[in-house]
């Protein structure tokens, strides 16, 4: 995605904040879909103009209908297009003609239909475009602006309250996302914007939430997704949110539309697009929710103002048991359940009851019922620990004490300023409300509530590194000579061109006939590897044209004999450049590094574990192209099997900086290559002494597409240092 | 756990189900903890008597006060105990001198108070244990047996509606165990018992489900655990619903209880406590929540009554994206979603519009709002395919249509006799109370739907496998020869016993000098591996103890001198018996597979995939011994990495099932073992292309306790072939 032109940038910002709104095709029975906006917009207070269109009626619950686009006394800034399908190009035609600049289409009838609906579709923005009008939909509920009582939607969200709030939420699905935005208001959770994308024929998931973001009155992005077209335009939404300082939480179901995929090489089998997904998600600070109770929860924590200043959890309960489950799910989401400091164990010691625990969980025990101010002892003294960043209170039922409780939860959060969250299991409904009221956060579970400071905590965390790294986003060009041809590249000319990008390469040269082998064996004066090498033969090993470790002069000419014969019977067709001699690596392990092009996302980086665990078990970490070092070591943290990196069995540790220094510089360069590189395997890396040396290397090139440059110089190494 | 005696059987099922109760140490005020059982039994009418005693009160609500136990009218089934903890001892002996024999005590003061505490409730345990008596808790809140309104508690749970259902709840933890109970209400899920264990002091846990799951009236157990001291009670118990057909579902938070642990040998050292539980679980058909919500969720689908005649599931909704995130968490739980008959899909495309879909899940979309009997023909016309075993739809809001819609529903329930679930987000509260009147299950979410239909489908599965094998559990037997000692076994012996026990192991021979090695490795007739041997080294490799591929009579002999002279050298204190010389044996992957004692569920047999995959990922499969081999077949599956099995590389494939004979074969001779064997290791386990072949072993042995009786004869290999 492009940043939108200034033009295009202020009509959506006309569409979700309008001054006035006309609605074409409007009804007199207000229950109806097409008399729903009004019914809101008349009921809920919209203060701009209204302007209903239809021949029909001449005035509508006392507002003047004009009956037709051409007859309407001003241009507004909005148009709600609620016509059957045929008529909507027709009206856009009008509107456009009117110079009116954003619209909302509710009516089915397109591309959900197939492709008679799709080509309707694409006429009708053609004609939205000549005129440079923005569309939301078609397809859609409409949306919502509840900061100005903008009603452009039939959703039956708007049927009950749509209190305004610091959320600004935006799905692909109306009938999910009507349902999240109704759990939303149970929780009264306020939503600023609830926007539904439609068909998405113009205005993207991306291009609305970026536009709703920039109202200062929003405080946190929620958005529910089902597909996605263009990568970047998420990557660009996601750097938009940091700097801005908004979290976004994102739910994503299914699987991103991919179109045909290339023919998947050995290690790029292995990355699901969802995995694809989940790595943007990681490296680029957005928060994933796993359904939408979760989304919810972690809203809940995010639109409290308060900030964590680090990953320590206090846990206070009347349970033990609950305690424990809060800690175990705390350990599984990475952050610390604090080990209080001597002084404020013994501080808790005075308050809380000899048979409960004065260690973290706090457990002040059923004494509680009787002696409701426990809690308050208890918070106050372990909240005052240095350890704790945020703490989380867990009680149930307790209907005879709403009161008296509500008052102690304001006075704890009064007493601090760290985010202090309640899990009050079975609540008496007057608790919820009252402690709400307070702008107390309050959870319906344990577990909730951890899963929810994790998400805070991760904003913060991921918010403060952002910050801290304070490089600029690395600004790339492309490596590759002009003269290369599309396909499988050789071998020797692969890895020179990888030197020089910074990759060390193992040293690998070919040999055209058996006295040339020896040469090259004799010159690199120690064991060598000979390979097969083709422009068809990619994988080398499947059709045996790898041998070892040889190390005398026959062994040498009987395998440069044996490969070439071996090659032949195996694919006669095959065209024999030589065969490639190199100096033996010896290494302690080995890794399987690539990239890939992803449809969505553009280039990735993999990087996994030798061996089964690739193979089998899929322990790859992906990131997408181009990061840092920092991002590197993430990678190889994120590998379930990363601790072989540490050394098993007595071996020394590989330097992670170093590897990770590979995959960043691998990045850059992969950036660069977008337009040609179809695939990179670099399998295996070994991890020698010295460091990481890569021995092997496949390259496939895509012809370039027309509209792509001059093709640019290589970067240098010290761009990733 | 021994079976309790008849006495003690007779004892436990008065204290649940009582025909008269006396309350020592009532209060006539009704809110306090020692009035309120009285309170509940007068209030929610228990037709047995009810016989207060305190000597301040010669009448309570209208009842007989009694001054004392001595002076009750009649001998009451059930004592309930509420007097300070300083009196509990007399109360109990004067209670069992009038021949009360059974007891629950609400007071606290006792173990929970630390080593006082403890030792007036082991004096408490002592009295009642002299007079037959039973006892549930003390610090506990009691129980209710809601069938019969017996309100043996002061629990805040008793103080809202708490209608019998087919439901038993025991929890160990009071306030948590409150929590869910009152979870249960909200949700119109009737507790037939609800108990609160407390200290457990004599009735466990395990004894009492045991106890209410004999009532005819209860179909499902629940229960909430944080420790347990005896494995083979919940074993036991386990087993006792497989017999009677009713689920039981546990969650179980924080550790077992596992007092000091033997040291843990390489391979023990895997396997955490919570790994043994979840093995346990698994192999006896227990059902294991997360978290409190989600065991209501699944006691939503186990206590309705319809069964899942296989695990093909049918998901019907009005939003394309719910249905991706539910087929997605059904994939996840190893369910069907399942592929639609050609017949199923043509039937579905007569009602469902063109933009929706017709496979699996079918989304009839926002269509329905207006037309909503679209989910009666759907969801009937989906439900007639034979692949179809559960079938879950998904709504949300539609406040304006809950009659129409509940109609629906019924109707639909009515047209079949599978499971049939409603998933409705944000619904309307009378949805939910029709529906629930009508006996639908409700959910609240999607993903909820899905874990409790995997639930009932994963109940009825075990049960009917359980019932299709009909193998008695196996009867057990050691094999141990008398004359062992205690500490690490000499390897011959160790393999022989083994072998004896059906386990195949690699051919081993003792070497004790030079000549006699070389005399092996020529009588062997190929290469050897040579180990050195002694009582004192177990893990031969951390002293350089192993030398492998011996194929010359002068390699042979270098090995044994430089073996002893390097033993010697790491452990001079070791007493050196001699050399191993072995064959070497061939194999295309390696396993490890070990006996560890667990102090609480005994003899646990384990088996991971050799090198880095136990080694870091920790990647093994746990079973209680003894079993068959099904169940080692079912912990092969269980393996992440299991696939190497199946050949990796063009390998070819291992037989499972010699290798699934071996686990059994193993966990049979430990089981018989169980008062001997602290530690067994076979590592490696060679798959060899004959089957699988144990090369190594360690074999630790305990000194026999005094209890156990003469050592029985080996187990002959048949039992579990």
């Amino acid at each position: 995605m492009d940043f939108p032109s200034p033009a295009r940038a202020q009509a959506i910002a006309q569409l979700v904040r309008p001054r006035s709104i006309a609605i074409i095709g409007a009804s007199s029975d207000l229950a109806k879909v097409n008399g729903r906006p009004l019914k809101h917009l008349l009921g809920k207070g919209y203060t701009g103009r209204i302007l209903p269109v239809n021949p029909k009626y001449t005035e509508i619950a006392g507002l003047t209908c004009y009956p037709n686009v051409a007859a309407l006394p001003e241009v507004p800034d909005l148009a709600v297009v609620v016509v059957p399908a045929a008529e909507v190009l027709h009206s856009i035609a009008a509107l456009g003609e009117r110079g009116v600049r954003s619209a909302v289409i509710f009516s089915s009838g397109f591309a959900e239909m197939g492709p008679a609906g799709k080509a309707l579709e694409v006429a009708v923005l053609a004609r939205a475009r000549a005129c440079g009008m923005v569309i939301c939909g078609p397809n859609c509920l409409g949306f919502i602006n509840a900061f100005d009582n903008v009603y452009a939607t039939f959703s039956q969200y708007a049927d009950g309250d749509t209190g305004a709030g610091p959320i600004a939420f935006v799905t692909q699905s109306g009938a999910f996302g009507t349902a999240i935005a109704a759990l939303a208001r149970q929780r009264e959770l306020g939503l600023g914007y609830f926007i539904n994308t439609g068909n998405e024929a113009d205005l993207s998931f991306c291009e609305l939430m970026e536009a709703v973001l920039e109202d200062p009155r929003i405080q946190v992005a929620a958005g529910y997704l089902e597909g996605l077209h263009d990568g970047a335009s998420l990557v660009r939404l996601a750097q938009h949110c940091q700097i801005l300082e908004k979290p976004l939480v994102l739910i994503k179901v299914g699987r991103l539309e991919a179109g045909a995929r290339a023919a998947a090489s050995h290690t790029g089998a292995l990355a699901v697009q969802d995995a694809v997904f989940d790595a943007v998600v990681r490296q680029y600070g957005i928060l994933r929710a796993r359904n939408e109770e979760q989304m919810l929860d972690m809203l809940e924590a995010l639109s409290q103002p308060r900030v964590p200043m680090g990953k320590g959890l206090g846990i206070v309960t009347q349970s033990g048991g609950a305690g424990v489950m809060m800690a175990d799910r705390a350990q599984e989401l990475g952050l610390d359940v604090a080990q209080l400091a001597p002084e404020t164990r013994s501080r808790l010691a005075e308050v809380v009851p000899a048979f409960g625990a004065i260690g973290n969980p706090v457990d002040v025990t059923g004494q509680f019922v009787a002696r409701p101010d426990l809690f308050r002892q208890a918070v106050v003294r372990l909240m005052e620990d240095p350890k704790v960043h945020v703490c989380l209170v867990w009680l149930q039922l307790m209907t005879a004490h709403v009161d008296q409780l509500v008052q102690i939860f304001i006075d704890i959060g009064r007493s601090t300023t760290k985010p202090f969250f309640v899990s009050w299991v079975a609540a008496p409904s007057p608790a919820l409300v009252q402690l709400r009221a307070a702008g107390i956060v309050v959870f319906r579970a344990g577990e909730c509530a951890v899963e929810a400071a994790s998400a805070l905590i991760r904003h913060h965390g991921y918010r403060r590194a952002a910050a801290l790294s304070g490089h600029p986003r690395l600004d790339l060009a492309a490596t590759m000579p002009l003269d290369w041809n599309p396909g499988l590249q050789n071998s020797v000319s692969a890895a020179a061109c990888l030197r020089a990008a910074g990759i060390p390469m193992a040293e690998v040269a070919l040999a055209q006939d058996e006295e040339q082998a020896v040469a090259l064996w004799r010159e690199m004066g120690r064991p060598v590897a000979m390979k097969i090498e083709s422009p068809d033969i990619a994988h080398k090993t499947e059709v045996g044209g790898v041998r070892l470790a040889l190390a005398q002069e026959s062994d040498v000419r009987t395998a440069y004999r044996e490969l070439l014969a071996g090659a032949r019977r195996a694919l006669p067709m095959a065209r024999l450049i030589g065969v490639l001699v190199q100096p033996m690596v010896q290494g302690r392990q080995e890794l399987v590094v690539g990239v890939q092009r992803d449809p969505v996302f553009g280039m990735m980086v993999m990087v996994g574990i030798g061996g089964i665990l690739v193979e089998v078990l899929k322990d790859i970490a992906l990131r997408r192209a181009p990061f840092d070092i920092d991002e590197g070591l993430h990678m190889l943290a994120e590998l379930r099997a990363g601790a072989v990196l540490d050394g098993v069995r007595g071996q020394p540790a590989a330097d992670r900086r170093q590897l990770a220094a590979l995959l960043s510089r691998l990045s850059v360069w992969a950036a660069g290559m977008q337009e040609v590189l179809a695939e990179l395997d670099l399998n295996p890396v070994i991890l020698t002494p010295e460091g990481p040396v890569a021995v092997d290397c496949v390259m496939i090139l895509d012809r370039l597409s027309a509209s792509a440059g001059p093709m640019p110089t290589p970067v240098p190494p010290e761009y990733t240092q």
